[in-house]
């Protein structure tokens, strides 16, 4: 198949620093679309893999599934999109498009032969390594490509791709909306989206941070109320508050502390989770018809919805734009939380 | 206030026998109403509570929460039911009625001053102790009274009070009905009422028992399959299978292990628990989007709509009416799962 080699900036090997190299793009088949990209957010999940945090990961290795450009040219066969539309590109860039999964929309989920493929880190099936965002091109089927709607900036709509599905969701599929009291468990990446779309949905909304330090931005984005995890009263005072409850955070919690803020009926729903089992009491859920649910970025039909939500509701990331010889120092400074709160990455300096 | 006095069986001390006894019941007021009890259901838990399982418990303690008769009286006021009419019990007489969850209708969690007021082993709002079915005649408010239809005997229907809302509930809330697939781990008292509703809802129904001991009763009960899960195979060949496991076993089980049967989107409901906190990976959850949820019997509207599906679909628990001289060698039976599937006892025989 004939190839393109476009600039990227890559990880030659397992917790190595990223720099500038070349990747090839394969020739535009017939489904297939072009885009020229624009932006590319940094995930946390980035670093996992690029520090082989996630099992046994493909060197070189571009990261970014936070992708946002322009299409400039189509295969013969393309019919959702055309040259010059804006465009976003996420976790996965094909799937088996038969199993149950991907005939219902939710193909984050494919049980095909080796599930879905994955931005980067993942073979697809023409056999090749798949390169993510943090480059200057990339080639999709147009069956996973998304539309950014006009009135939304490509800098701001790149973390949608995964922060924006990841936190919209868990709160679309467990009813956030008017009348609801949903509390939002860490102001980050992910968080920082979650406080906007649960506000724009109609719920109140209560930030649950481990101190008050950014609670200004917090009530900017729309949170009504704001509380301290560290400070002990925290727990009473918010018990049986709570429709749901959704926890961006990786970390160790007392899953029977923030259960117990839930009313009769409510949610908990994990968008991260620490690595090693954490001891549940069953009774906390019995106790009140509660669920502890887990939720993972959503399949392209979702995805495309939430786009048009966050373009009506005027609702982007919180981002610091930089060039790409700052990825690595860009790294460092999501692992100490220094961010507000999305990287986007200008691929224009790659 | 006036009272009554009628026979009862009573465990006057925790872990002792039950005896005959008389104990009092109030005068009929306003909104009472005056049950002649025909049958009562032997539930688990009453067993726990006469041993003192759940925390210190009243004595002399009249267990039975799934209670089937006839009003043989009313208070002035009372309009929802009138004499001659076959009413139920379950396992709450009273709540505070204005709190969000009295009011919602999902009284079992009323969160007024302490909570509910239990059948029995509870203070009712008159400041006496509550002692339940196994008993001749019971006064109850009017609020807290269910209707049991006709076509649904009085024996086979004392059991719904608990066992059928404690099941029908959770299939109601998660989905159970046509094209989806359920699965019901563990053929007890709860066992073999979730078997019949989510097929009378329309599922598939499967049962996974730890042995095939069952099975004929199983598919009886209107099971499509049978599955003993000490098969190591098992496992392996269910995965991804199942929109909905609600499981009816305390004991301790793998989650990890269900939690792979389930579908991408699906929920594992406890009705039972370990009294120690399990481990939960919280990935497991996550890469699915599956939810473990816990549930508790239902409210008085809901217990009401489960009685009357269950009369329109010709069902009743199978139970072995007994003379209340047999409860605690029925209660014996009961630790040993030798019942097929509740014990009632014949209130005439007190």
């Amino acid at each position: 198949m004939t190839v393109t080699t476009v600039p990227a900036y890559a990880a030659p090997a397992p917790k190595a620093p990223l720099e500038r190299t070349e990747i090839p793009r394969r020739e535009l088949g017939e489904h297939d679309v072009l885009i020229d990209i624009a932006y590319a957010g940094i995930c946390h999940s980035d670093i996992h893999q690029v520090h082989e945090e996630w099992g046994p990961a493909l060197f070189p290795m571009v990261p970014g599934h936070e992708i946002a450009g322009t299409v400039s040219a189509v295969g013969s066969g393309v019919t959702r999109h055309q040259v010059g539309d804006r465009v976003g590109v996420g976790c996965f860039v094909d799937s088996c498009r038969e199993c149950e999964q991907c005939l219902a929309g939710t193909e984050q989920f494919c049980t095909g032969p080796n599930g879905n493929t994955g931005t980067y880190n993942s073979v697809g099936r023409d056999g090749e390594p798949t390169y993510g965002g943090y480059s200057t091109r990339i080639v999709v089927d147009e069956r996973y490509v998304l539309r950014i709607p006009e009135g939304i900036g490509l800098d701001v709509a790149a973390p949608l791709l995964c922060a924006g599905i990841t936190t919209y969701s868990p709160l679309n599929r467990w009813g956030a909306g008017p009348g609801r009291k949903v509390a939002v468990v860490g102001l980050g990446g992910l968080g920082h989206m979650a406080v906007q779309i649960a506000h724009a949905m109609g719920a109140e909304v209560t930030v649950l941070s481990q101190s008050l330090r950014k609670k200004d931005d917090g009530l900017a984005l729309g949170a009504d109320h704001y509380y301290a995890t560290a400070d002990p009263e925290t727990f009473g005072q918010l018990a049986n508050s709570f429709d749901l409850i959704l926890n961006t955070v990786s970390a160790d919690l007392d899953f029977g502390a923030y259960l117990r803020l839930l009313k009769a009926g409510g949610t908990m729903v994990q968008v991260g989770a620490p690595g090693h089992p954490v001891p549940v009491q069953v009774f906390s859920l019995i106790g009140g018809n509660k669920a502890l649910a887990g939720s993972m970025i959503g399949g392209i039909p979702e995805t495309q919805q939430m786009l048009d939500f966050c373009a009506e509701h005027g609702i982007g990331a919180q981002v610091e734009v930089i060039s790409a010889d700052r990825i690595n120092e860009a790294y460092d400074r999501v692992l100490t939380s220094d961010v507000r709160y999305r990287f986007v990455i200008d691929t224009a300096t790659i």
